[in-house]
């Protein structure tokens, strides 16, 4: 697949800070024009918002590991609490830095868990419950609203293991193609292309994050010109993106 | 800094298959209309070809270091003798995987050895000797050229330790801003921002490959709307993206 002519993102201006409950499909039809074709890209923190993701630490009681990793890291234990607990397992607590595999499966710092852009001191935002279904979920009410086809990402900044600075890519998705395979195809001289898969959802996020300013919020942009990943089913979502734990060499 | 607007990324069609001692700014100002603050993002392998960084595999006599790795992953221990000299340490060699710190500091498999669209069977690409110069000659010509203040990006496909896929990171720039550092600025609550270095380079090398043909060859696109990005000076280019080595988790 290929997109023949070129990409435009645009960022959404004037969207509202999103409450639990609230409808962020609404908010976003509200504030823009959606065409048939746009993947519209909307960041964690948002979709968490409205899905009632919040936690208030008083209201975290840290166990003895929380307590033992925190000490061991010097860290907020109740922080280290709510990690622990949308963590399957502990990768690295080294250096004040925890890496855990999350229960979806993602390999980040902190289970993704973050205190900016918060209503308020002492609330933290939780990764979506199932990110996959929040794209779906918005994909469906944007539909009904619009007519149009498009396909929507839910975006997180994660690091890097080996590069500075963090990049936005795909936690959950629907409507696009998360992964493009060209494996088995021929390249220009009609050789077979080894490795290539390309992760179109990251690249995606990546650019929908290039509009962004992180004070101001701008919780959602849209990226136009990709239709030829965008599908007709909700496909496989972002939970075909991570690496199967048999194949990971860096547990 | 933030892109008010939005951004744009144009595929540039038209250019020729590059050979040892081309100008690649010269083949880019012929083929497309460079603007005041684009930024041009060129893959590696364009490059290596104009820099003539490109091995028979056949002149490679691999040593015994080679051979058992080779033997351990089942590679052409030839392939496996290029990826060695091309790096500083080996990381994982595991599951017919190579995973190496190369000599400019990018961890990545086979030391970004690549033998596909590659002019005859046998030849491989290595990653150019100093993609940061790389991307400085090219900007320094087009500028020459055009009288544009411009940025240029050096791009290659990497892998992720945890995810599937491959994303286009940078491995040379010049004229960008390749992190961003929000750190010690304020939230839209006016609370502290914590580790927000946001990968500038690195994703709008993402953005760059959105528009690409991995079997035709698009070498060149071009992101518009970076401009607050796009700095006077060369800046410090990629080299300062790997995340130094006491701070590596994974190694």
């Amino acid at each position: 697949m290929t997109t023949h002519g070129g990409i435009e993102v645009v960022p959404i201006g004037g969207l509202p800070e999103f409450a639990p409950g609230d409808s962020v499909a609404a908010a976003i039809c509200r504030a823009a024009k959606i065409a048939e074709g746009d993947v519209v890209a909307i960041s964690q923190k948002a979709v968490s918002k409205a899905e009632g993701r919040l936690r208030h630490l008083d209201d975290v009681t840290p166990g003895a590991e929380a307590q033992r990793l925190a000490a061991e890291l010097d860290r907020d234990p109740r922080q280290v609490e709510l990690i622990l607990s949308e963590s399957a397992a502990v990768l690295r607590a080294e250096q004040g830095v925890l890496i855990t595999r999350t229960r979806h499966g993602f390999v980040c710092a902190n289970a993704g868990i973050d205190a900016s852009n918060m209503p308020a001191e002492g609330i933290i935002a939780l990764l979506p419950e199932d990110p996959d279904a929040s794209a779906r979920g918005i994909r469906s009410e944007i539909r009904a609203r619009t007519g149009r086809k498009i396909g929507v990402i839910v975006t997180d900044s994660f690091g890097r293991a080996w590069r500075l600075g963090q990049c936005e890519i795909a936690i959950g998705c629907a409507g696009l193609t998360p992964l493009d395979d060209w494996r088995g195809r021929s390249d220009s001289a009609g050789r077979t292309l080894g490795a290539t898969l390309i992760a179109v959802a990251d690249q995606a996020a990546a650019a929908s994050d290039l509009v962004r300013d992180k004070t101001s919020g701008t919780p959602v942009s849209i990226v136009r010109g990709l239709g030829p990943y965008v599908t007709i089913d909700d496909g496989p979502g972002a939970a075909a993106i991570p690496r199967p734990e048999a194949e990971d060499l860096f547990r």
